[in-house]
């Protein structure tokens, strides 16, 4: 790879791997790996860009150096690893997959111990400082301390869940996703002890964004892709016919509802009928996902009939909101 | 989960799992399951039902009871199972997946028995009553009745095509798919020896539709969903390009036309070209994805060009057919 | 299956196999394969078509032996097998997956040959012929003497990348994807050293559609369904929301524009707004895949908002361009 | 298969075929399968016997019927579908794997009840018979009437410990290995619930031992391989050199030590160094796998040294003790 | 590796190697690959021996070529490829596993054609010579030949079962195993049509073994490990208890038996026993595996009781015979 | 588990694990896991001994800590975790098996760079100090500061091999095992690089076995079982037949050998033989399995015959020499 080459580092393996491709593909941006042995790819619609496998928590590593530009992994390393001094950029947080939460969890037999108010009391009896597990070392030490727990933290390999029961930990700080990990160890977290939530993000190298335009250039690209495609999944495109007078009569009829009637316009064309003019029209409006039940009901209300759906690909904005976050943030004007 | 909750049911492994996970995706209702360990999972936009993963045959016993309200499992198991009392509705018998046939089959060396009439012949020389094994037995014993064949049932827990081989058994009444496991083991099946056709079906709990309102209501937003994306699959979104003084004149051309004229009309818009007013409509119709090649020919003999085709997600009609069957099933009117 | 059947064979295994099975999928022409052990299959939109599966190289050989009619396979395996009696005819030779390239490769040690010419000098200076091994005979024979290089070819089975270092060989002509095997056995590649390029294409038996009528219409089929899919794959249809006195207007905009206004024309439908008429329309265009984001930009240099991206399932010529290649080729006119 | 050869049935799948085979493999008896897909298999030590694979319910049907010789399967379908009428003679219980109890289990949440007794007295609290679902009626049955509780069967084909926690029944009788599996699904087994313990065992059709004297001889051999490995698999052999006078005061020597001296007798042979007679002689004992430690402490402190401990393979008696008892079942003594 | 290292080929992959892997281990020669990529392995008690991988035909081409000295694969690929000049030489023929049988095989449909003789009777009425698809081109036309039959032979790549349903051949000639592949394409083998039996043999390069006195002294050490394992497996090391005057006494009774009596001669120790001198013996013996159960019948017979199996590793005789016959193969004498 | 039950933590995952269980199971300590989804064990015959499963680094940590008594598991993380305090104990450092080194590598590219030494100028000319990426920070800070590098270390949670190609580091410090993914990440060991050697070790906490005699018991049978099985798997037992007049006499002629010769002395018996007295005997010595070659050749120079060779399964010394090593570490003597 080429070391002017603007970089993307994905996740090297497991589920967030396989997400995070199948993420890009629907998004436009498939992930091309020539050779499953190596570390290395492209995205053919992004021919500038080298694309990088590693670790979740080394992405954040490289991103922080700037060995490479750009990087998608979890919230938790994300946090975990940045640093203090702003090298890391988050772009997008919520790519909508890889889901998960940072939370502490006591033994289901500590039954006076529901939250940190009471674990507080609970580790003052205790002839040590409370024993915490946990891969997360400075956001559970951070965590702790503002709830002023007197605590030792205690690092670990492998699985954290078997640490109490083994008396290696009193406790720990672990990602938990059903809790059904937790469960089966007889662990229990506790309600207010959510340390970092996590779910997918799109970060990227201050200094690369500041100094080099093509790497902000690539932003601008990235974010444009994501958000469309982010947008798009939410919406469906529905086309139904009606009739009436005119254009706008139906237009009216569509303005009393309110899935339905809530944006700038519907888009009407005439329908054809073997019978001379019956008024009938072809109405096209974008409809928000969750909100199609309803607006199925409200356009049969107004005499909607065969109401067709379609998918969409991209929704494309003005501007991608990220993408002026990220200029205000870099205080840089690009179209200068 | 909560014991109000209404509930559904769902197979617990293998293909018929994966195709009721499938189907259920395209249908817009995925299914999301937390831990892969568990038996529950939900589908987020049908937040008040509880989803359950059970065997085929268990799911029918569950809906039966009332345990459950829903269910999705073969016709197979559901007419071995459902009892006479009526406690369990099909509310929709095709969903398009699990397709197979309960057939009885006899050693390819019987050369004379190729249908059930031969069959009692046959079985009328033995010193013994016919051995049928079988995992149907309600069934069987029904459909052998009926052709007035004396018989004894043998119940297998593991492969049935090796049972007149090894002695255990004479004949077997068994699934089949593609005939090749039947062919594998040198037997074959009866002309009229097709028992129960099956594939995937929806059964809900009578008593639950009757008495729970919210039951109801599920019943009728699952069946629009599955409906309008059954009629969606079967169905294109074709748009073409033609020349005519006016939308009427082009629409005359199309309803001249076998595939494509016999729709309610066709939308069309006017086509803007480089050189001024040439005439150019957009037509839009919807047509059977297996008239798709008819269709085309038409179009083009007709003058349409620059064809483009366009998958739909959901058609909906004024109400869901199953739905208003359901309905007089059960003598309720939930509109009073 | 019928011996009167028209028979199209498919890949056995592998990649390849999967990639042809998704490939007619994504064209409409799903493949039913009702048991995983038989080698016969059915495409339910072409019923009178029956599917077999064979090896790569078995494919070309029966096509050109005619028991089978059309095959997809490799263009590597198929240059290799075709013969020089011109019994098959190559319908298609960019089906778009399966690429590879035919190489010829040596040690990395052999520090001074980079090019065929520098190979034949070295050779020359060899006290026997130089000894390539390879699965393709008959191309890197032809290559090799079109480079003046006395050789002796060595076949093999397994394995080739080992064969130098065994001293079973001097040099090697393989297939080659990422060049990564090549590296990891330190060989490398000749820059002019390409024998054949190769990605997966559709032949048939030249015979079969000179005297077969229906063998001749099931390749106008084909060629229909997979060139309308290659060209849908590579656009998108594009709807934007745009201001204007009149349509015509609107589209003079367009035509100022490179990626948005080199079309025959955009359609263009009155858009509805709650205020009376404020002169908004909707447009809709086809855009290729790979000049969405320039197509993006322009329509919003020109006022163009709420753009929305739908995918496109087939694109319809007025006959597929590879078809009437076809027909010149066999010198045939089915519509006399 | 010839169908006067003599049948032994094994489990068709799973760890209890894995099992199985290796038991018969360990034994001398390996197991040959030329074909993965077929449901038969030679033993090649024993030719006149034929190998079948079934399910576990089905080995059972099958020697019931006397459509089979012989079958391996575990105790628990064997008591479950074994009849009243004696078709079933079990040669030998214990074969030392499958390990797993019918138990009966309650929701952990019934704090009260912990014993069969407690259970009787929550029942007769219900306002309906005790729901128990199980795939074990008969033995379920017995056991239930036994403990004089009132009570409906469940049955079920899939996982029976959710069942509680869906509805579908109160309390389960179910297969128990480790406990995880109800722990996991917060259930309990009853303190004397045990209904039936379970291990893999030989049977035979009683009949056929009667009538087929070739049957009754493949019974002593399987009887007497399967008795030998068994013994064999629990000693080791034990080689020390100790130094004496004579051999006389080597075995006295032994014989005041618990492990090593309650033998027959041990066997002695002289030893030969390079100095002259110096008394030492080799002594090999048969020991008790178990009893190795102390064994070696014991030969230790008589000076036993150059401890050896070598493998057995079997250890054949007098006459197999289940061979003896089979015959007196019989009431057949087949050396008249 | 070295070059001047003498080398022995394995085949590369599926059950072959698993096989020759597992033989290898239980002579004593366990195979030590360093890396699951490389396609070179140690035998860490032959340090001076190098293994390659490589396919089973490869192997054959590389032994007889001298690039590799020894190899073992199977008799099929061996007699196929090993040429007329004799550079092959076969060490050992029947390692004992890779058993498979290359047959000609005709369809099931031919129902007159069950021999060679009346495959010529058929074969003289077709209109073309009998065309026999097959992956050993030289053994199947000198088997042909033989019989007389005029035939072409069409080579294949992949599976050839399904050549004569395709009517890509009108015969095969292909490797048997268990039969259940011809049975499930509807094909039977000739009863007379076995062309090669086959199993796994060890191979060398007899001009190395001529030149190369390193190479002649492993091919002893080879045959002298595989031998006397060969010889180990079959048989087992008996000891019994028994009782009589002497050691000569208890040896006469032996010798009046058949299977412990035809040795060389019983090793015969005292056993003691608490009470003085009673005669007991342990009597040693070495018994085939096959005759295991009527030496413990003899011995019984005359008073054996406590009797115990176990294994043997190797059985070393004066000098493998097989080494015996290399050395009059190759006309040398290596202790001159 | 009882939190006083002595407790062994073993490696909970991959190859280091099975090697474990498999280790143990030839030591006859199998391993019995009810559940695979529990972190608990037992050994059945250790049943005082609790057996935990965790990452290998935890492993030491916790028997560091005292929260588990025994440790198996690599002298890699052994000797970066094991701290300066003494806490840990190695009872036996050589198990054989989980071989692997800790080496420092450089870019291939570096030419100069072969030798510590030589990277230490290569370091001095570098404008930065040298970038070491590394999974074991201790050994490797210790290590350069003994060759006086200036350096940093990065830590990384993934593959290191990629770090200095995407510059994350200029050299690493790994794992080497082949030495093929080095070799395939262009990279290349120092001939002095080696850190630290490594294989599997078991490991104990001083302070438990100082104070808590039932941990010190169990120290001492693990190393008798561990230690008895080592030495078994390097001998076997050889039994030969020789000819001489008295054993006194064949015992001479053994001890002209080198490899039979070397022992305390052979057991002899005498071998009866159909012909009177003819003086054969059984001669049985314990040989090293890598002088069996020598030894034969040996044995049948001085007219051994029939010669058999068993298998092993303990020998035991007097006492292990590994205990005695560990008590005088302790300065405890248990049997005071």
């Amino acid at each position: 790879m080429n070391p002017s080459t603007i970089r993307l580092s994905l996740p090297s393996k497991g589920r967030l791997q396989e997400n995070a491709m199948s993420f890009l593909a629907a998004a436009g941006l498939s992930v091309f790996k020539p050779n499953p042995r190596q570390y290395q790819a492209q995205i053919p619609v992004l021919p500038e860009l080298g694309v990088l496998f590693q670790r979740p928590g080394d992405i954040v590593v490289s991103v922080r150096q700037g060995s490479v530009d750009f990087g998608i992994t979890g919230m938790d390393v994300i946090e975990e690893n940045r640093g203090a001094n702003g090298e890391i950029l988050i772009l997008h947080d919520a790519l909508g997959f890889g889901h998960c939460s940072l939370m502490l969890a006591v033994p289901e037999a500590w039954s006076d111990v529901t939250s940190m108010e009471s674990l507080k009391t609970f580790a003052s009896k205790l002839d040590h400082p409370l024993r915490v597990a946990t891969k997360f070392p400075i956001l559970t030490e951070r965590f702790l301390n503002r709830h002023d727990i007197p605590h030792t933290l205690i690092s670990a390999e492998g699985t954290l869940e078997t640490a109490p029961t083994i008396g290696y930990a009193d406790a720990i700080s672990d990602l938990v996703s059903s809790g059904q990990t937790l469960q089966d160890n007889r662990l229990r977290a506790l309600t207010d002890g959510l340390i970092q939530p996590s779910q997918a993000a799109l970060i990227a190298n201050r200094k690369s964004l500041q100094t080099n335009p093509a790497a902000l250039e690539m932003a601008r690209r990235l974010l444009e892709y994501i958000e469309a495609h982010l947008r798009a999944k939410e919406n469906l495109l529905v086309i139904a016919n009606m009739r009436g007078e005119t254009p706008e009569a139906i237009a009216q009829q569509l303005f009393t509802q309110t899935s339905v009637g809530g944006l700038q316009g519907p888009t009407i064309s005439p329908v054809l009928t073997r019978e001379s003019n019956q008024g009938w029209h072809s109405v096209s409006i974008i409809v928000r996902r969750d909100h199609l039940p309803q607006a199925i009901g409200e356009l049969r209300s107004v005499g909607g009939s065969g109401i067709i759906v379609s998918p969409v690909t991209y929704i494309f904005e003005e501007e991608p909101p990220r993408y002026t976050a990220m200029l205000a943030e870099l205080k840089v004007d690009n179209r200068q």
